[in-house]
């Protein structure tokens, strides 16, 4: 058994298919590593939809459908998982595994471990990758390609389940890596929470007289901003209190910052932004060398 | 004589070989838009180098190397420029033609027009376009596509001047607006240098610790913070009153989100996140609708 080897899911759920949950139905079912790809949710109608244009190859439409399902992927919003995981326990077969794709890890695992079942069953997951678009119809099959996977397993987990759960994510290209959940929101506040809340604000900071002259500069920098809300506004709140505490610091470097452009102190300036220049080309080449490390493994053929 | 019609330059020269300075070479004989571009600038050995790589066609090692120079485009620091204008106003034939590349445009606008003979020959510039990379080593012909260029011409210009710039600029692939010096600096100070200044303080905000979680979501947002201090120390301190305004806009903005996250309070959030996604996509498509209606512009065969 490699450590990508997906034999022991024949039929994976998804329960929410949208542009993570379609984006990992066509990974898995462009590169042949399940059986089936089943969809769950609210909105019948949508999944009928993903059915027909071939994101996923059925639909749950009653519990018994979900009978069969080794490994059930819910990729809900972050305030909806927790009650997801515990709700779809009920349902599925004591031996299958259930992870999310939650932004957030540390409430979730918190109130999944307030119940025995569901505790049992779940490992939990955050695929660093996405899109600022919605739905599966914007789903790739290699959105998780080079990026990095964080598993959150707890005192309750069976080491056997993180390992399927981690041979999935690795299946459809990620790196994978095991965390405290509450470490992984401290560090997810500064990494991918303040970012969207700094896009944010500086796209309102834009007036309609300033729009005009936009370059690629501002439409990177903001590009995450165009994220959906309805996604955004309960990772906010799930992590508030590290969030603060992102803000809080960063306001401090751009406070540095303004004193130095009030002073008009160039030495002090340059400083600050040559050691940001030099930081940003360090983080931006390790994300270059890591995705390089990685295939040359693949090139080496381990699976 | 069309819109991009370059006939009256026969002789570019470029003042400081960078990445925009070797750019505008690249394109300019790729394009075959002039006869000769020379670089000019205080390290012989690098534009020596940039010659032998095809990037220039000559290297001005004395004044007299100027005399046929129809059109000199500066692309020195912000705080270089209006030296330098007044500099090579002296060493070009008066009807030579003087612009500059400089991301403000305020106080190099008024230095200049200081100075009667300069005056007379320039043309402010401001083509916004180019990279966190350095050197003409990373210059590509096709930087300017389908890019934006403000040109900021005063009382003293001569229409036909400018003109004559910005039918280089269209000619190399952009679109040109005419602008009042202070109301540019006014809206790039929120557009360009307001990002510059919240990316590099957000990659000070990232800890070792954190950094290796980081997604494609933060190098997005930070990626122009791996600019050349050199070149944005002087543009934040020449445009430092513009900028502290839109630092401290911004900082309201980011104040507002702060608050809703430490009240957890969802409905406001969802109204403050959403009104960012939508005019975020809104900004993003207006930027693909002008180049899509510029490419079927050059379809139409104006050139």
């Amino acid at each position: 058994m490699t450590d990508s080897d997906t034999s022991s899911i024949k039929t994976l759920a998804i329960a929410g298919v949208g542009l993570l949950g379609g984006s990992l139905a066509l990974a898995c079912k462009s590169r042949g590593l399940v059986q089936r790809v089943l969809g769950v949710g609210r909105n019948v109608e949508r999944l009928v939809a993903a059915e027909a244009a071939g994101v996923i190859d059925g639909v749950v439409q009653q519990d018994s459908d979900l009978s069969e399902v080794d490994l059930l992927v819910v990729c809900t919003p972050v305030d909806r998982i927790a009650a997801d995981v515990v709700h779809f326990s009920r349902q599925l077969p004591a031996q299958a595994t259930i992870t999310d794709v939650g932004s957030t890890k540390g409430a979730i695992c918190r109130a999944v471990s307030d119940d025995a079942r569901a505790d049992a069953m779940f490992v939990g997951s955050h695929p660093i990758a996405g899109s600022d678009k919605q739905g599966w119809e914007h789903a790739q099959a290699d959105l998780f390609v080079d990026r990095l996977c964080l598993l959150t397993p707890t005192a309750g987990t069976d080491a056997s389940r993180t390992q399927q759960v981690a041979r999935l994510w690795r299946a459809v290209g990620m790196r994978t890596r095991t965390c405290d959940p509450d470490e992984h929101d401290d560090r997810l506040a500064t990494t991918s929470h303040l970012p969207h809340a700094i896009a944010a604000a500086l796209v309102a900071t834009l007036t309609d007289a300033q729009a005009p002259l936009i370059g690629k500069g501002f439409l990177d920098t903001t590009r995450i901003a165009g994220g959906d809300a309805a996604i955004w506004t309960p990772i906010f709140i799930e992590n508030s209190a590290a969030l603060l505490e992102a803000i809080d610091s960063f306001r401090l470097h751009l406070e540095d910052l303004r004193e130095a452009i009030d002073d008009r102190d160039a030495k002090f300036l340059t400083e600050l932004l040559t050691d940001a220049a030099e930081r940003r080309r360090a983080i931006g080449q390790r994300d270059v060398a890591e995705s390089a490390e990685r295939s040359s493994d693949e090139a080496g053929g381990s699976r």
